[in-house]
Order: C-alpha cells, then structure tokens, then sequence
C-alpha cells in the first residue's frame, strides 16, 4: 500500500462531518458502513465517492470481492487505522469497510413513470423509515416520497436498517409535499391517506397510478394531505392496541398491492 | 409523604437487580415505565408489586389517575429521588413512573383454548419482540409461544415496545419448543412455519387451531420445527431485498389470519 493510501486529516473531518446531516446535504454524500450495504451499493448505479477500510481487516469475509468492485470504479480505497476507525465509525462493531456515496435524489416525473408511490409523511423514526424502505424492495415496490420534516434518509441509521435496499428504490425527498402530491394527482394518480378510523383497506382499489400516505408514529397523515384524499383508510384490528407501528402498517399495505 | 414512602436502599437494590434477566427470572418481577404501559397495565389483571413516582414529577399528564388505581389495589408507592431514579430508570428521559409488576407465564393448555397460536423461535432483537406482541393484540390474536433463546419478554427494552400490549395477551415461555408444539400438534394444532422458499401464503388455509412459526433474524425457523411442521409457506416478494424483518413477516401473516 502506497502512502497515499493513508486516511489525510482532511479527509478525516469531512467524513466526520458526514455524521450531520446539515453535511451530508451541504456535500451530497453519505456513509454506508458494512459488507451488505456496500455490495448491495456496488451492484447499483448509484455513484461510489470513496472506500475506507480499516488496517488489519482486509480478511473480513466479503471484504475481497467489494475492493475488486471499488477498484473497478477507479475508485480510491483509502486504510485507516483502529483509532482514525473510532472517529469515522457509526456502528459500535466496525464492518471493516466503510463507503462514501453520492446521494441521489429522484426526481418527481421519474417517480410517475410507474407503479405505486408510498408517500411518508413526517416519519420520524429511523428504524422505520428503514424498515419501510426494506419492505418496498421486497414488495417491489419502487417509488417512495418523503415529506419535508422526515428523519433524514441518509442518516447512517436508516441506511443500515434498509439493509441495502435503499440502493433499489427511487426515493424523492419533497419540499413541500403538498404541492407535489397536488402535482401527482393532476396527473392522473388517487391519493389514499392511512387514518384511524377510515375505511377498512378491504375496499381499497387499485387504479394503476396510486399513492398510500403513512403518517408520522405520534400526529398521523397532516390534515392538508387528508383533504387532499380520494379515500382516506385504515387496517382493521380486533384488538385492543391503540394503534400499529407505522412500518407495520406500510408493510401490510404494501403486502396487499 | 410519610417517612415510609421514600425508597430505602433496599428496594432501590432490589430494582436495580430487576434490569437483569437472570434477577428478573429469580424474583418474577419486571419493569413497566412510563405513562402508557402503566395504564394499560393498571387495565388488566396483572399483579402489582409497587410503583415508584419520582419526586416532583407528580403533575405528569395521566400520572394522577394512574396513582388513584395504584392506590385502589393496596399496593405501596414510593417516593424517589432524581438522583435515585437515575439508577433506577430503564429509558433515557424517565417519564415520572415505573411500576414493578409480576411476570405471568400463561401454562402451554391455557394457549390452547383458543384462536391461533404465534410461536416465536430464538427471535433476539427486543424491538421485533415487542413490535409482534403489540400487532398481535392489534389483530386481536391472544396467544403467543416463545422458544428457548427469545430474548426477555419482560426485558426494559421488549415491554416498552410493546406499548402497553404485553398486558392484552396471553404469553407461554417455553424450555422445549419442540416438545411444546409436539404437545399442541398431539391435540390436533396444525404447524405452519415461514421459511425462504416455502408456498405462497396465499395457499395457507386456516383450521381454526393453527399455529404460526418464525424463526430467528438470522437463522430462520430451526431444523426441527420445521422438520414437524404440516406446511411450509413464505411470503412472495418480487423485489431484490433479501428479505423480510421477521416483525414485518408476522404482522402481515397476522393481517390475513
């Protein structure tokens, strides 16, 4: 390994710096940490920026294949070592590797170019903005629309729990989601709103061109969206919850279209 | 307050010990902390062992009613010390109470009087746990067998995810899930276990003594479970996610049965 193969200290801080937020969308990059979400990344058109691997894990089963994927994209692997790790890492078992990638915000028109789009609608939590995102790939499902106020897509959180799957959807992050599901439906698509105490998803019917809004896990879908509606729906229980987790409900929906 | 109502070091040593497992086996007791669990706790027939209000904290939204039902059933409760609760606490922003509860291991015949039966085996992750119980009571369904290897039920972590739901449902740990379902199949139980590749859960036909099995995040159903079981069946996906949270799966098969 040459010398500038070394993690810089500039290089330090700016993935430091991808731990915020307010960085990662100021440089459009974010982190993906582990062997299932780089190979999952490496197989996907996203764009790679850079790999960091950690000095004496180059034996981490898995780890072989994606350097030889990295180097493919003439793609620099930089070593760092256990210490420099501390500071990078954002899971407390370090995988090994670690990338940085381009985040890649799809635009609405492609969002329109087929199947259903799930709409979020102020999902805080990241497990399950994750965990929805790993259920639409199983589903496939390939079209989700986060409202402003979401939990940050590229949060390392939501990226390990899509467990890779964010790398097979097109996700558009809105800034303002009234207007662009107002823009939706003028171009054809029905809106339905998850809400206690609507109509049993029984009588949900495809069109074709369908949006499903989940609300967020404490206030629900936002009144402006409910009156934007064509149905508003709800899964019928039995029991005495008061309510599903929102992923579980995105889930079972997505299950049924 | 009297004298009486303040937390000896005693008990403080006692709750303490209740964050373990291998304490809470010992003593039979567990940890319900805030508002929610508390009143549904309060609501159901689950024995109370003692509460514990943090001092200062008695203007909590909902804490007073949930005194006057603490008062109702005779049981003490005792006054603690910010500097206390920190030690006793069990999330990260205490939120006023904590009440210590009897566990109830539901015996393997009461299981069996009715509706179906979800069996859980070695599911390890906390949040999975607890996200099945509450959708479980959501779908109204009231049995659930938990293999040797689950993680604690009564674990800080699995009953606050439960959200209160732990207390609606009628849950039997098992030392030997395969003689267990060995005993239900006996008495005419029908065994249907989610694996990778098995039919599609469109052809599953309830019998009305049906029970549901999914294995572990990592390792799916073990060998002998699904070597006695009368079906094998998984959820068809067409994406390319790997697969399903093992939550996602058991609230979807819990939405159609």
């Amino acid at each position: 390994m040459s010398k500038e193969d070394k993690l810089s200290a500039a290089q330090k801080k700016h993935i430091k710096k991808l731990h915020q937020k307010k960085y990662r969308d100021e440089f459009g990059e974010f982190i993906v940490e582990g062997i299932k979400g780089a190979r999952e990344m490496l197989a996907s058109d996203w764009t790679l920026v850079h790999a960091i691997v950690e000095e004496g894990r180059e034996g981490v089963p898995g780890l072989g294949q994606i350097l030889n994927d990295v180097v493919h994209r003439s793609v620099p692997i930089t070593y760092a070592t256990p210490k420099d790790i501390k500071d990078l890492q954002t899971t407390d078992t370090f995988p090994g590797i670690q990338l940085i990638v381009s985040k890649k915000n799809v635009q609405l028109d492609k969002l329109q170019r087929g199947g259903p789009i799930i709409c979020l609608d102020h999902v805080s939590d990241p497990g399950n903005l994750g965990t929805i995102v790993r259920t639409a790939d199983w589903f496939g499902i390939k079209n989700i629309l986060l409202s402003e106020g979401c939990v940050d897509l590229y949060s390392p959180k939501v990226v390990r729990s899509t467990m890779g799957s964010l790398f097979h959807v097109n996700t558009h992050q809105s800034q303002d989601v009234t207007e662009d599901l107002g823009e939706l439906r003028g171009s054809g698509y029905k809106i339905y709103s998850m809400t206690m105490g609507g109509e049993s998803i029984q009588k949900m019917q495809s069109t074709g061109k369908d949006i499903y809004v989940f609300g967020s896990e404490s206030h629900g879908v936002s009144q402006s969206l409910v009156e934007m509606s064509d149905g508003l729906y709800s899964i019928p229980g039995s029991g005495q919850a008061e309510s599903l987790n929102v992923a579980m409900a995105a889930g079972i929906i997505m299950s049924r279209i």
